[in-house]
């Protein structure tokens, strides 16, 4: 067992909860683990960023000392993997080797780097009474977060919890539970040695699937978000399930929308881009909507992406242009496809767009090529999604590009994060009043 | 029937539900009002200042000269409860009278004199390659607001949900049906005079209690957020039911510490205030805790309070100093009593406190008397609630105390809306995003 090994080379870890394969416990452990992430919230929501940012040090430097012991746990992950059958694409998720492990600590450093959210006024102002009232940034709580294939999550997303003051509570996937329970020791070396409470940072010590329920049902409201990172069958579950709030986003049918008015070399290189540039990130295009009196633009737009090797599903205008589109189906227009394939079709102005958009659209991103200032606004105002884009690549959907240093994803829900979720975005606030004796009349 | 008055009085309300009382169609009808509301948060949320001014200055308008309909209504509402051997003050909750309708009308000039938060910018950073990235305020969506026998709420969260730019469905209590369809039909007018969607403020058609059921679970994806206004029951039933978020407070179980370095004179003055000014408010004080000391000022302050009338249950140290004083159990430290009644407790210092505010309390409201301010800043660090004060009364719990104008509630979650939920706190955000035709390397 991998914990039996760290617990060997990190001489005794305390950790509160062993590996656990038997269900009858699970409620009781994660009871007991929700009630322990909740106290060890109030121990962060007051530790100085300096101790939060010893923490994150000693983390990235044990997550680089015990490099061999998470890809030994590692190994043994992948073994199984591959025994049970799983795909070559599901493989290189799971797999670590010595630069992914560098690359996890690296990522812990650049968490480390950040500025702390906690404690920053938001606005401050005087009442007639000579009240002060400042709204004032505080860390959110306790963060649920469920993932799958890739242990990396467990480092990037307990770094980014702690930076915030937030316990968190991480369950991985099956197929990655001893790779995440090694990473998962390194973490709580560091907490240890920055002598912050092990609880700031649970794994789930058990690969019971009944522990992603019960995390789901809140753990006696000691779960205050929940963050899945995964497939859409795990974000759908979540958002079908939980019973606390989720930050996450089921689809980005991303859109670009080339205006008549559109600079055509401009619309040939963000479109190459947005589509193609990754064809598995949420911020890809999904969908081209070509303005009708872009027409003239249609054809080369579409030759360029099918010789770049993109499958076409086009309307009938689109079809026209090149033998080699195929149909689109109603449905294509509501499909993140996360691959060489984009839906087309021509649409009467930005009115058109914005329609298509807000019928079939995900409220994720959505980007227009124009060079007509007020048709830009008109889009950027009327399109309802986390982030609309003028003359930009939708592939900047992005926590990094955005200059937030660090995501734990991108969120579609309308309330409190809504777009990258940054360490400013796991936080909360509270009013601190300040007066002299007021009193209410 | 009160719909058809107004009917005649207002000519075609084109309403697009009538009352209706049967359970079979309220799944379809509140389906309908879930799709229609989601419509009409569209051209909402792309309404100018001006439009939704002048639909809220035809509802105060209305309002008024509705005021003798509106009234009848109420009559036939309040002589129902009576039959139904409602309390007194069940009864006061529910009955309108001119100068309450009038104060109505009032509140909602009030929200239209409010600024309007759409649009506002609320960040904007430009990136090193030359894009720039604003974080732009935005409506919240659909809200879902479920209340009990105060019709007034009908108009006070229907004007600051337009105001917001949102969509909303009101279910207001059984008891006040014939009130709340009276006042609604007067804000429908409003809208209509300006030309907004009637959809934009609904009222469920029905008593049929199935429809709270329905809107708790969000009405196909078709409501964002709900909040209940009313007894500890409704919230409670919002909290455990709701597949959706919610802004609410179960509890306002308010602290006031009065510090070894407390000003006596001050410490009277604001517990008094906190305690007694009205004990029927969320912010009313229900525990006081006094440091040890301050043992020199537990006597005069309990004396204070008993002989204003306010019933008293103390520990040991307090039962000591005045025999009036009952002893408290373990149930009052965590009891909102919404009357003449406190608990009283020695602590040992600020530390003493939080940990019993923390131990006790709902996280809502909590303040400190000390003139050390040292000791001040550790309370309102520490203490996790949506609101601490510092030498001020804690019945300031209100968006009006705190210059929101107007509020929708107060509440104790930890996302997106914290404390009091004004018009600012009915928006949400998203990311408006300009280049000149950055793609992403």
């Amino acid at each position: 067992m991998v914990e039996t090994r760290h617990d060997e080379r990190m001489s005794p870890v305390n950790a509160p909860f062993k590996a656990v394969d038997n269900s009858a416990d699970v409620a009781v452990i994660m009871a007991e683990i929700g009630v322990q992430a909740r106290a060890a919230m109030r121990v962060l929501a007051l530790a100085s960023e300096t101790r939060k940012n010893a923490a994150l040090a000693a983390m990235a430097a044990e997550l680089r000392s015990a490099s061999a012991a998470i890809l030994a746990a590692n190994l043994e992950d992948v073994a199984e993997a591959r025994a049970g059958g799983a795909t070559a694409a599901y493989l290189d998720r799971l797999t670590l080797d010595d630069k992914r492990v560098a690359a996890i600590a690296d990522g812990v450093d650049a968490v480390r780097a950040l500025k702390d959210p906690v404690g920053a006024v938001l606005e401050s102002w005087t009442r007639p009474n000579g009240m002060t009232i400042a709204r004032v940034r505080v860390p959110l709580g306790v963060i649920g977060v469920i993932y799958e294939s890739r242990p990396n999550v467990t480092a990037d997303a307990g770094a980014l919890c702690l930076k915030a003051g937030n316990a968190v509570i991480l369950r991985g996937g099956s197929d990655s539970f001893r790779s995440s329970q090694a990473i998962h020791a390194a973490l709580v070396a560091g907490l240890r040695a920055a002598g912050l409470p092990e609880a700031a940072i649970s794994l789930v010590p058990t690969r019971d699937r009944a522990a992603v329920g019960l995390m789901l049902g809140g753990l006696d409201g000691n779960v205050d978000v929940i963050v899945p990172r995964g497939g859409k069958g795990l974000v759908a579950r979540v958002q079908t399930e939980a019973r606390v709030p989720v930050f996450a986003h089921l689809d980005g049918n991303c859109h670009i929308y080339i205006d008549g008015a559109a600079n055509p070399d401009m619309a040939r290189t963000i479109l190459l881009n947005a589509k193609l540039r990754r064809t598995g990130v949420c911020g890809a295009a999904e969908t081209l909507l070509v303005d009708r009196k872009a027409q003239s633009q249609l054809a080369p737009l579409v030759k360029m992406l099918l010789d770049a090797g993109c499958e076409v599903r086009g309307d009938a205008d689109t079809r026209n242009v090149d033998a080699r589109v195929k149909p689109a189906s109603e449905a294509d227009w509501a499909t993140e496809f996360l691959d060489a394939i984009i839906a087309a079709k021509v649409v009467d102005g930005v009115d058109g767009a914005i329609a298509h958009i807000e019928s079939h659209g995900s409220h994720h991103t959505d980007a227009i090529i124009t060079d007509d200032k007020a048709v830009a606004e008109k889009f950027l105002n009327e399109v309802d999604s986390a982030i609309v884009l003028h003359n930009a690549s939708t592939q900047f959907a992005d926590g990094g590009e955005f200059g937030f240093g660090a995501e734990i994803g991108i969120a579609t829900g309308r309330l409190h994060a809504r777009g990258p979720v940054g360490v400013e975005q796991l936080t909360t606030f509270k009013y601190r009043v300040r007066g002299t004796g007021q009193i209410r009349p």
